[in-house]
C-alpha cells in the first residue's frame, strides 16, 4: 500500500491530474489541477481507482436547473489511501485504504445513532453543488479558477478530498477494485434489498430495471432466500446475465400489459429519475395497504453496514466480481461513458495508475 | 342479549325498517325492505345501533363513478347480535354480540396467516358496490327492487347481512356502543398509530385533520409514549379537544407555511382523499429516505387486533368514550348527517331500538 511513511506533500498543496467535465454531456479532458490539503474534519484521499455510476451520467448531463454546476470533477464510487487529514481527524491515518461515500455517516447524530435509516442530521445546510461542508471547493483548475465537486466525493481526479463523514475504511487486503465497487452502486442494490425492502426467505421481489443496481438488487435477494426474483427489462439478454445474481424469472415490459405490485406489497424507490418529473398515485392503489419507499444509498448507513457486506464477499457469500465487465485506464475514462451509454458495461473500473 | 332461544325468523325473509338512500346526498328515508336469510359463509345480524363514519358521507355523495351506486343502504360502523346463521358458519351463533367491519379477514389464506397488514386475498373478485361475495344483494324494496350493500356491511337497517369474513364477535358484556366505535374509525386510528406507523415511545407524530380517525391516532400515539403529538387542522377548537386524547401541539395551516415530513419520517394516508384525484410526489424528496405507506382499517387485522384493543378498553387504558358525542333515534338518522358535515359530532351513535 503507499505511504507507509507520512508523505511529504502534509499541509501543502498537490498538483495532479483530473478528468474536468467543463460542460453538460461534453467528454471529460484530463487537466492538471490543484487539490487543497484538507480542512478540519477532512481527509485528503489518493485516488487508485473510480467505477462510472449511472449518477455520474446523470449529473454530467444536466444541462440547467439546481443540480447542474460546471466545471465539474465528477466521479463517487472509488477507492484510495488517505495521503493526508485535517485537524480532529483520527478515525484513519495516512496510508489506510478507504472508500469514498456519498452518504454522510457522522455516527453522532441522532439519526446516525438509530438503527433505522441511513439519513445523517450533522450538518443542516446542504450544498447542492456537492461540496464540503462549508460549500467551497478544494479545486482549482491551471488558472485558478474553482471547480464544482460531486457528491462530496469527485474521485475522477488523482487527489481529492473528502470530509471524514463521508470514508469508510476497509480492510488493507481488501482488493481495491471490490472496495471501489462498494462505494456506491452495488451496495445501495443490496441494501435496498435488505434493508429497506427487508427481503425474507421465499418472498417474491420484481426488479424494474437490470443495470448494476437492480442486479444487486438481485444479488440481495438471493442472499435472503427470495423464491422468486422476478427481472424486468426492456434487453432479453439481461436474464442469462441476471441469474448468476438469482434472477429466477424475465418479464419484457414491452410484451405484456402493466407489471404492478400486489395489495399489502412495497415499491422501492432507489434510484434518481432522470428528469424529476413528479410521481403520480391513485391514492386508492394506494391505500390497499401498498407502500412505497424512497431510499438513497440502500438505506445503508455506510460506517455500519459497508464492513458487513466487506465480509460477506471475503467469505465468499457475496458476489462482487460479476459487478465488474470492463476496465480502463484513467485517459480512456471517456469509453467508460460510453460503454454505460450503451448498456454494454455493468461497472467500469477506471485505474489512476494503470 | 337479545335471542336467548333460537329465533323463529330463520331460515325466512325478515321485513324490517332501513334508512334507504335513493340518490347521491339525498336524505336518507326510512323504507320498510326485506333481508332474504344468510346465504352458505353468511351471518344476518339484528343491528342494536351504528355509527356514522365520514366515509358514510363520501359514499353517500358520489353521484356518478365507480363507487356510484343507488338505491343504497349506508353505514358500516355498528354493533349487533346474531340473529341467524348461513351454512358453513361455526364462528358465531344466535344471540352473539358482534360487530361487522368492512376489512375481511378469512384467517385461512395466505396473508391472513402472515404476520404482516390486513389484506385478505381469500376472494379473488371484489366487488365495489359492496354487495356480498357472490355479487348479488340480500336487501329488497317494497317493489321488490333490489338495494345495494355498502361495503359488505350497510347497517342503517334493522337487519343486515353480512359474510362470516367481515364479522369479529365481541365479549356478550362488552358496552354496545363502544363495541360499535371499534368497528371502523377508531380502530382505523389507532391501528394506522400502532401496526403501520409502528409509534416508538419518544416519537413525534404529526397528525393530519382531527377527526374521530385522527384523535384515533393521537390516542395510539399517546398509549404508546409518543413524546409530541401534533395536531394539524382548520379548527382551533379542536386543540383542547385533542389533549385528552394525548396531543401535545397544535398547528393550524392556515397560519404557517407548508408543513412536512423530515428525511427518514414516515408518513401514512389512511383515508380516502373525496375526488381520487391522484397524489403527486417529487421523486427528490421521496429519495429522502421518506416512505408513503396506504393502509385501509389502519392494517388491522379485524378477527385478530380488535379483541385486543377491546381488552385495553377494559383495563381502561384506552379512551373510547371520548369519540361519543352524540346520540340519535334512528328515525332521526339525517341529523347525524348533519352534525358530522358541520363539523359538531366525532362519533354519533345511532340507536335502532332508542
Amino acid at each position: 500500500m503507499e505511504f507507509k511513511s507520512a508523505p511529504n506533500t502534509i499541509g501543502k498543496p498537490i498538483k495532479c491530474k483530473a478528468a474536468v467535465c467543463r460542460g453538460a454531456g461534453e467528454a471529460l479532458v484530463i487537466e492538471e489541477i490543484e487539490v487543497a490539503p484538507p480542512k478540519p474534519g477532512e481527509v485528503r484521499i489518493k485516488i487508485l481507482c473510480s467505477s462510472l455510476c449511472h449518477s455520474d451520467l446523470t449529473y454530467w448531463k444536466f444541462k440547467s436547473g439546481p443540480l447542474s454546476f460546471f466545471p465539474r470533477i465528477l466521479g463517487h464510487e472509488a477507492a484510495g489511501v488517505v495521503e493526508s487529514v485535517g485537524e480532529n481527524v483520527d478515525e484513519v491515518r495516512f496510508g489506510d485504504l478507504v472508500i469514498p461515500v456519498f452518504r454522510r455517516n457522522c455516527g453522532e447524530c441522532r439519526d446516525c445513532k438509530s438503527p433505522k435509516g441511513n439519513t445523517c442530521t450533522k450538518f443542516a445546510v446542504r450544498y447542492q453543488s456537492g461540496m464540503p461542508r462549508d460549500g467551497t471547493s478544494r479545486f482549482k483548475d491551471k488558472d485558478g479558477q474553482s471547480i464544482h465537486h460531486l457528491l462530496n466525493v469527485s474521485s475522477f481526479s488523482e487527489y481529492t478530498v473528502v470530509d471524514i463523514t463521508h470514508v469508510v475504511k476497509m480492510n488493507p487486503d481488501f482488493p481495491i477494485d471490490m472496495a471501489c465497487l462498494l462505494s456506491c452502486g452495488v451496495t445501495t442494490g443490496i441494501g435496498a434489498s435488505w434493508k429497506v425492502a427487508k427481503i425474507e426467505e421465499g418472498s417474491t421481489v420484481a426488479i424494474f430495471g437490470l443495470g448494476a443496481v437492480g442486479l444487486a438488487v438481485a444479488e440481495g435477494a438471493r442472499l435472503r432466500g427470495a423464491s422468486k426474483i422476478i427481472g424486468v427489462d426492456l434487453i432479453p439478454e439481461k436474464f442469462e446475465l441476471g441469474k448468476k445474481f438469482g434472477l429466477t424469472d424475465f418479464i419484457n415490459p414491452t410484451n405484456c400489459g402493466e407489471s404492478s405490485v400486489a395489495e399489502g406489497g412495497c415499491t422501492i424507490i432507489l434510484g434518481m429519475e432522470m428528469h424529476g418529473k413528479p410521481i403520480s398515485i391513485n391514492p386508492y392503489e394506494l391505500l390497499a395497504e401498498r407502500t412505497i419507499i424512497g431510499c438513497l444509498f440502500g438505506g445503508i448507513k455506510p460506517k455500519v453496514d459497508v464492513p458487513v457486506l466487506a465480509q460477506k464477499y471475503m467469505q465468499k457469500e457475496l458476489n462482487l466480481e460479476g459487478f465488474k465487465t470492463h476496465e480502463v485506464k484513467f485517459e480512456d475514462i471517456n469509453q467508460a461513458f460510453d460503454l454505460l451509454e450503451q448498456k454494454k458495461s455493468l461497472r467500469c473500473i477506471i485505474w489512476m495508475d494503470a
